[in-house]
């Protein structure tokens, strides 16, 4: 699949903001149940395989996994600290579960779960995220096998069809869309 | 109006980050008229006189005012780079626009207004935002009044009736919930 036209200014940001650890940290949106939104911090884990969906991982016990069968839609919002630029990925959302039946997307969920650090493994063993807390014992837990991923840990992708990019930086700022078709990817400059 | 319960490790946040000009960026999820939702960064400018109630400026031509209309509600989601930690703040969506009403909101509004520097005032007199730029002509404006806003300059008030915070600091990390009943606070440890 040929790289998607917002692909190489992500590459450009993620490069030189490089020196931050944080800016590999992005905020999804997903819609609750009733209708409102939800938003939270998640870590990009690269992209799946040569395509152009971001990869990510969850806990199949948290809340946006309800959210994302319900509504399998996200954006995601993308501010790079140190070149002060923002991206907004809003795309189809796929979680992938321990019983999904795609093998190559299986493949990716484990490929994932091995390239984690043994801290990052050990808090999908962790007491069910969320639920009020007894006490600490749900969390002294041993570090599970870093070869078969937890029946939790899933596999989240994000599939983006528009990409709103936005440099802060020139007077005026910057402003790209990006739209993909179906088949290919447009772009044209739009007021910030 | 009593601080809400989250008001004081917010308070702590914000201060321990202070050094980070972008410590007081934020994310602000909404949801749009096809029930997608809908994420961008906005910029916190405190409370509102002494509530709990975030302020933030928009453009009432800008995407997010037709869906807060629809939906008055958000999420916001607010990550502090340097203490590791998380707000997510759930609560109803204000938009004080040129014809609101109230007196005390227009007052704010104003305040507002002429507490942002002259560039940010500017980027409310640029050609209409998301449109395609046909060319620059539309940002070569001159420097509007102080004193009073311009008519699609609109005060964006977010009250939170649900505030997650999570710190990743620590082993394990430590998440609490903030709840309001309607007429107080509670909070709870929670799983992270």
């Amino acid at each position: 699949m040929p790289l998607a036209s917002w692909r190489s200014p992500l590459a450009r940001a993620l490069h030189r903001n490089r020196a931050l650890v944080y800016a590999r940290y992005l905020q999804l949106a997903t819609v609750r149940a009733d209708q409102r939104p939800a938003n939270r911090t998640i870590v990009f884990r690269g992209f799946l395989d040569d395509s152009n969906q971001l990869q990510f991982v969850t806990d199949a016990r948290n809340a946006k996994a309800d959210q994302i069968d319900r509504c399998p839609w996200g954006e995601a919002c993308w501010y790079f600290p140190k070149t002060r630029e923002q991206f907004r990925l809003s795309g189809a959302l796929c979680l992938v579960k321990a019983d999904h039946t795609d093998s190559a997307l299986q493949k990716a969920r484990q490929a994932l779960w091995q390239s984690l650090s043994d801290t990052a493994r050990t808090q999908f063993a962790w007491a069910y995220p969320g639920k009020p807390q007894m006490n600490k014992d749900g969390f002294n837990v041993s570090t599970p096998d870093a070869t078969t991923p937890l029946p939790h840990f899933c596999l989240l992708l994000l599939d983006p069809q528009e990409v709103d990019h936005l440099e802060l930086r020139g007077d005026p700022q910057n402003r790209w869309l990006h739209q993909h078709d179906g088949s290919s990817w447009s772009v044209q400059a739009i007021n910030p």
